[in-house]
């Protein structure tokens, strides 16, 4: 009977950690929507509920099946649209296969909901949509197959990434760097000499609560990682999130006013996700007060990336680049450097230098495949659809060049909305439907 | 001991999926907001929050009672407002009341809020609460006697509604049904040759947000409807509830894309729901790949019937009906197409064509009966005290008019905002109480 | 085994209540977001997060210890910066320190967030930062310590706080007093008669679902103080707190519309915020309807504080002060007007008039306490580094003098909002970096 009540607990947990992990997809659709123009924001909203939606097809039939299935030490070749009482390899024991699938599911749309933000204002949404379907039905997959499930890192290597640093965001934003210099920057960021031209945030609240809905829902991607309700190794994984995401906003708060003498709320918010994202690697065995550190120098980090970005120009708009590949690595490595016996999960295999080392490597060679996974996937895309909207959309706006409507509808006069939406195509009987 | 952790884990469960459901009338208030003109959010957010705040009171009171007490095949006549450890004939065993009584009471909100939506914008604000008080207290308790309370339906048929196809969606549907034929439709809502002129949503950002809430909600939803922690069981409910969203949201931006030429948002984000909605009554009986059938065909559904409700002018401002009434008919009749051995939950009492049958007749029965005493409710009102705010009020829009003030305050120079307020009957020490 | 069982299981059920209060600092945020000037809101929103994140970091290091450690009555004196396997006096046994001590430091940041709101819109950025540091690292602590850490109070008196209405909510409110004294109204806030001149809120939407996130996060707040998932308590405790908060929006609402004729959403939302506060410190040991009636009298009195404040003149522009101040007071008190054998943890020690003059006293003396440290903070921040903006940053908005930005970009037309920036220093490459 116990192993059962261990199962009953362990699969609550592992729930509720799904839910979490669901509901970045809220943060990440209002972190996007809310440092994007306004009149971009349907768009943008389209995308990232796409993305959740495509995930959840493909991963199930596809994905899953290639990351966790056995028969290869590349790729699973079994475990494609499982039934509930399938056998999967990789698959832990002792917990129901649907309730580890769809904690699984909901990171896979993580990885190209990471892309969405680099590329967005800009790229066309079919291929936008058709790259999404690829890199979370294959490209995260095959990766998460190395460091998850079961695949040669796995097993011939001691590489630690317990939650995703690498898996995740490492491999999202290596695939964001790709996008970026395949679609190019968006019109008028940069000026004739080449000077960034800010292009400013049209809503913080939105974004605020997109970093805080982010902030909550990592407790559930790192909390869940654990697989299990053992709480004496839930409860360090929560704290130092915790203590990573609060480093790591004061961070960057604290290095940006040093370095631009600005008072930066999205600078400070992408400190708080860096600090977030690098703890991911490491939440199991890097202890309280090496997590702050582990945090700040995240977000110092992330700062230091930005600016750089923006003389190299490749355009970011939400500063996804920064804050998932830089803080990704960083995040992988600093196992190597601050994991300790205060960890939850104890030592790990190797350790000390051939840890550093294994990590360096480990977290280089991921984020180097999904570099070139996505290049080829973007230069597929531009030489056949095209990535990128016409000018004049671009210039327009995507929502009223590609959707027909605003964001926001100002009207308030009664009639005035409708007889502007008069002028637009079929009338539907629902609001926006103008399209 | 064991049945003890038993349910003490059952409980967690439960409770956790309770608060995913609470959190749905956020969902809600952000969807009926989001679609509607922005000179109306302030009644439409104070009816949402009415809503939970008359439901939790009378359905602890009297709606608990009526649906749960034993003592009759048509209500129950005992359970009004227990005591913690009062004995209800139609609670479950080994889930303490209060625990089982909150999960149900967060359920109870829902069918009248789904009528709030499709009477926005025109209906008053008093009867609108006198009707949440009988929908929420009454006949939402009367058909769940039936359907899950130990009533005739529940114990003399085979009839399975897993968490509400119809006790909570058809029947809030057709509620919602008899709401708008006896309001009517907002002001020039159809032109001269009965043309809709559609009235613009005054923020995507409200109703994306909002939609994303109700997804995640729709996790506790359906999950907690368990009303256990079992794994095997919950595992593919969450599962299925999650694929046939995603199909349901890529279908109806598929179909409105083939049968309007537009991209729409709104249409996709009604199709995830309908999604939602249509897999609600079978999620524990419906394999995965069945499931993707059902989000889909719901979500195809929902943009016909919205296209139907246009020509009939049934004037529903966020598609409340199709989605309810039209997704909760047809997953429940689903449950009778796509039921499987992959279904959590096994087979059925009956099966095959006679399940079908008694699910068409079950579910029409109920939205009848929903319908009728929605009928007479809002015929009463009408005939009493009015159903419509005067005509001047819903031009100038429902904010100003009724509470004195507007949803968004545009002053940002110093005074504007104050100055503009003097004017506005007795000041107090309040943002907004000018009103 | 059963004892490591049981162990798991309450540390799910805490650690989910951590993650619910967690969210409550996103609907603090929202509250306080959309009850302010636009023009305000950028620095509203960098507050919020600066005090979860200070409150993060100081509590693990030094709150912690003194409100939990061993070694005198009046602070603990140990259990700073623990390990996860530290023995800390006043932790409780069978729960893991660090899942412990995760909720108790969401918990914190809750105290210096209350006082946020209250000097909104005119007091400076650092000064309210060096206040947070002191309220959630050492005012809190000792309070909590005397309530719930072991101290005088909590050892040799029969006081009773079950989840905080004094320790957290009257605290917060206390200090919250202290503040608005220190820092002034705002600037035109009163007429040449000392007339109030109302400033409108400037977003509903973000003020209900702040409100609607608060109420979901107190099913934490309330729910995790049981520190054990033992469904016979938690159960009343979730029902109770949800009847409170219904009968403190309608009570609201109700009152708000007898005593100034208005329909008044934003007094609605703090009668549910009253009742929610008000319910809290007896959510164990009150029945159903007793809740009923201490969320409506919360609710009421809140109304009456507020237009009492107004008389004072102490300008809180969010009613931090009547909700939490006054709730928190009221709620403490009803525990020995209301307490009855159908709440869940029985008897108290004391008990009748006894118990009663306790909850005076107690909540009296702890609020008293907070003022006076409150007090000496503020006026030592005065008299050093000054507490207020400059009246011209004030007239200007917070968020252009301080941050260079505005929380919401209009521009639509592409080059507007970056000609816009152009002149505004050193431009990066990010949204709203040029601050």
């Amino acid at each position: 009977m116990l192993p059962a009540m261990q199962t009953l607990v362990d699969s609550v947990w592992v729930l509720l950690s799904a839910f979490l992990v669901f509901f970045m997809h809220a943060g990440f659709a209002l972190v996007e929507s809310g440092f994007c123009r306004r009149k971009n924001v349907v768009v943008v909203l389209l995308k990232n509920v796409s993305v959740v939606a495509i995930a959840s097809l493909l991963y199930y039939v596809l994905g899953f099946g290639l990351m966790f299935g056995g028969g290869s030490p590349w790729a699973g070749l079994e475990g494609f649209a499982p039934a509930a009482d399938a056998s999967v390899a990789g698959a832990p024991e002792g917990l129901p296969l649907f309730v580890f699938l769809f904690f699984q599911l909901v990171f896979a749309a993580t990885a190209a909901t990471i892309v969405s933000g680099a590329v967005a204002e800009r790229a066309a949404l079919w291929p936008f949509l058709a790259f999404t379907a690829l890199a979370s039905a294959v490209v995260y997959p095959l990766v998460g197959h190395q460091i998850w499930g079961g695949g040669w890192l796995a097993t011939s290597t001691g590489f630690h990434d317990f939650a995703g640093s690498t898996a995740v965001h490492a491999v999202g934003g290596a695939m964001a760097v790709a996008g970026v210099m395949v679609v190019g920057p968006r019109h008028g960021r940069y000026g004739p000499k080449g000077r960034p031209r800010p292009m400013p945030a049209h809503s913080f609240p939105l974004a605020a609560l997109g970093v805080l809905i982010l902030w909550l829902g990592w407790f559930g991607f790192n909390g869940g990682s654990t697989l299990s309700a053992a709480p004496e190794a839930v409860g360090p994984v929560i704290l130092v999130t915790n203590l990573a995401a609060a480093a790591g906003f004061l961070g960057g708060l604290a290095h940006t006013r040093l370095r631009t003498g600005a008072l930066d709320l999205s600078m400070a918010l992408n400190g708080a996700l860096a600090g977030l994202v690098a703890i991911t690697a490491g939440a199991d065995v890097i202890g309280p007060l090496e997590s702050i550190v582990v945090g700040a120098l995240g977000a110092v980090l992330v700062v230091e990336a930005v600016l750089f970005l923006d003389r190299v120009r490749l355009d970011d708009p939400v500063g996804a680049i920064p804050v998932h590949l830089v803080g990704g690595l960083f995040g992988t490595v600093a196992v190597g450097l601050f994991a300790n016996a205060e960890g939850a999960r104890g030592l790990l295999h190797g350790g000390g230098l051939g840890l550093l080392g294994t990590q360096v490597l480990g977290a280089g060679g991921c984020a180097a495949f999904a570099f070139v996974a996505g290049w080829f996937a973007w230069r597929g895309l531009k030489a056949t659809v095209g990535v990128r909207v016409p000018l004049d959309h671009e210039l327009e706006g995507l929502d009223r060049a590609e959707c027909g409507v605003d964001a926001y509808d100002e009207s308030v006069a009664p009639g005035r909305g409708a007889v502007r939406m008069m002028d637009d195509g079929p009338a539907l009987d629902r609001p926006a439907m103008e399209g």
